[in-house]
């Protein structure tokens, strides 16, 4: 099929531009199928959108195009930029929007995008996603050539990963990302704590009991480490907002594996 | 058709949740139709969820798939629910989030969802909303057989009804709802009271002109009550907003009839 | 192929009264393509409503069905409209929402929805965005004769526009619209202005450097006017917000043109 297209911005709900890309989309491919990822982005926050695409594209079926425009360089020497990685495609600027994906992409393919039959005609200073990248996508959704965007490009931009280190049986990390229900998605994959309620876990901190099953294994109100959903240790509190006990800095998460 | 899958959740819209979920449905099914129906639910409340989900399902096509996913017991002993009720089904937690459509339904079928072909391979214990709701209800609008889900269960979780009272002349009830022009919804049915201009209406002890035709029927910043779109009396102000005349709490609605 | 309908709303996010007129769509016409521009103009905002419709409509393929409600008048005498022009059909209320493209097209045909074919069975007096403009929508997607739609009407209700002036170099106008960066749209059309560092800009009584050519022309933080997305002279500041800087009152833009 294909036709699939997700997009994950920072413009917000209030304004047009979203409908606009749609917009465009549809003109270029009449069955076009474009599925929020989310809009609410915090202005300029490519990490965030870094975040946000590494932890979805996969569950949509390969040939999905998704589109990130968080782009605060727009207008400037930033190249706009394709990438093909792990069978999926991805559009956008090239500014570390899409660090998670190639991070953990051995095979991945860059193209700057050149190709002016594939962009409106006329390319505004302000607005690339209308006039660049959504024309883009669409291209690559009805089946264009991946070779025929553009160039290829050797480095693309990569965020610094946030990491975590192992030192014998600790493992220190830190939050990378708060979500809406206030729990803090940290640095440390689920895999490499191997879990149990026997771990010690400190958050800023302050020690919590150890790796949890579910966020009901602790009373209402109480705060928990848990393997999240993304594959990583979250902090949370049972029915409550674990960000609402930490301060604005990311606090440091250490956890001190059961012994085995 | 079928295909048409709703969301209502309370995952707000600045995470990439939702868009996993659909991600999931079209994986599952490529002619998946996700319509949002909102993921603005306050957290955790089940009642709104409730009612939101009443009021909507049955402007859909029959077939359609309704998707709830507020989901305050995620990974807990709360069992994962389908439900066919008047032509429609849905999907989510059992705990209440289906309450309204079940009251209304006097044939409805609930099932326990056990099977596990219809689950994605992984079950992580604090997103069931992508793990399971969301590829059940992307395979009941492929047109799976809705036995095929799981053993029937005979009491899904119900909550108390808001209701209303009538003595006499005398109708008695509350507000259940509030919308995002300020409007509350009542529990009193426009058609228990039966309407027209010599009614009175009292609102947290407050008196209201009788109910009026629409919202221009008195003048801009005036309080009205008014047979709302969902079927019950509301308080409205004109161009303004009732919820900020009353506080938090939810208002005694009082209406004494027309005399006929 | 038609089927594509926008959605410009101020019924916002949290309520289901925009997957309703969603859910009416598909059932008048299976195939219908719901794509929302924006469900977050301020309640009532019916200029905001109509900036927004003008500068995403014609973004879309022709034979696209434009639906707006922003209705502050619901059940009272205004009459429902749809309009035909540039290709496209617009749906909403007869009170100066479509302004934006009647003003700049010259062939355009308003019609007072009448034909209660294409209507709900029952309409009630608080939502004609479920009861009538939804349905008449889905019924033109579906390639339903515009004359069925109900008599013509000469004289739909337009809005004073913003404008702006011209006194030999000197061009004068206001901001019209504030995005969610921060960003002012001028009344000022980019092509009266004619461009060029060299031009002379005050916004407000402010002194701001010549018409730059993007966002990153100026150093971050610095304030700029750019010609904007949407045809536009817009003010903006550089990874900030511009409508911080200004009061509440939408402050008068003062270019002098360069001299050529």
């Amino acid at each position: 099929m294909g036709n699939i297209i997700t997009l994950t911005t920072d413009f917000g709900l209030r304004d047009h531009y979203v409908g606009v890309m749609k917009g465009v989309m549809l003109s270029v491919n009449e069955n076009a199928n474009p599925v929020d990822i989310t809009h609410c982005i915090d202005s300029h926050d490519i990490r965030a959108a870094s975040f946000v695409i590494g932890n979805s594209y996969r569950y949509f079926p390969e040939k999905t195009v998704h589109l990130a425009v968080v782009d605060p360089g727009v207008g400037s020497e930033r190249r706009p930029l394709a990438v093909s990685a792990d069978g999926h495609f991805f559009v956008g600027p090239d500014n570390g929007v899409f660090s998670s994906v190639i991070r953990s992409c051995e095979d991945f393919c860059a193209r700057e995008i050149k190709n002016s039959d594939y962009l409106l005609k006329e390319i505004s200073s302000t607005f690339h996603g209308r006039d660049i990248f959504a024309p883009v996508a669409a291209h690559l959704s009805l089946g264009v050539s991946f070779s025929e965007i553009g160039p290829q490009v050797q480095n693309p931009e990569v965020l610094p990963s946030d990491g975590y280190s192992i030192n014998g049986n600790e493992v220190r990390g830190t939050v990378v990302y708060t979500d809406k229900f206030g729990n803090l998605v940290t640095s440390i994959p689920t895999e490499a704590v191997g879990g149990g309620a026997g771990a010690s876990v400190s958050v800023g901190g302050k020690r919590v009991a150890g790796i949890s099953e579910s966020y009901s294994s602790v009373e209402p109100g109480e705060i928990l480490a848990v393997g999240g959903s993304c594959g990583y240790i979250e902090i949370s509190v049972n029915q409550g907002r674990a960000c609402d006990i930490f301060g604005e800095a990311p606090p440091e998460v250490i956890i001190v594996r059961e012994e085995s």
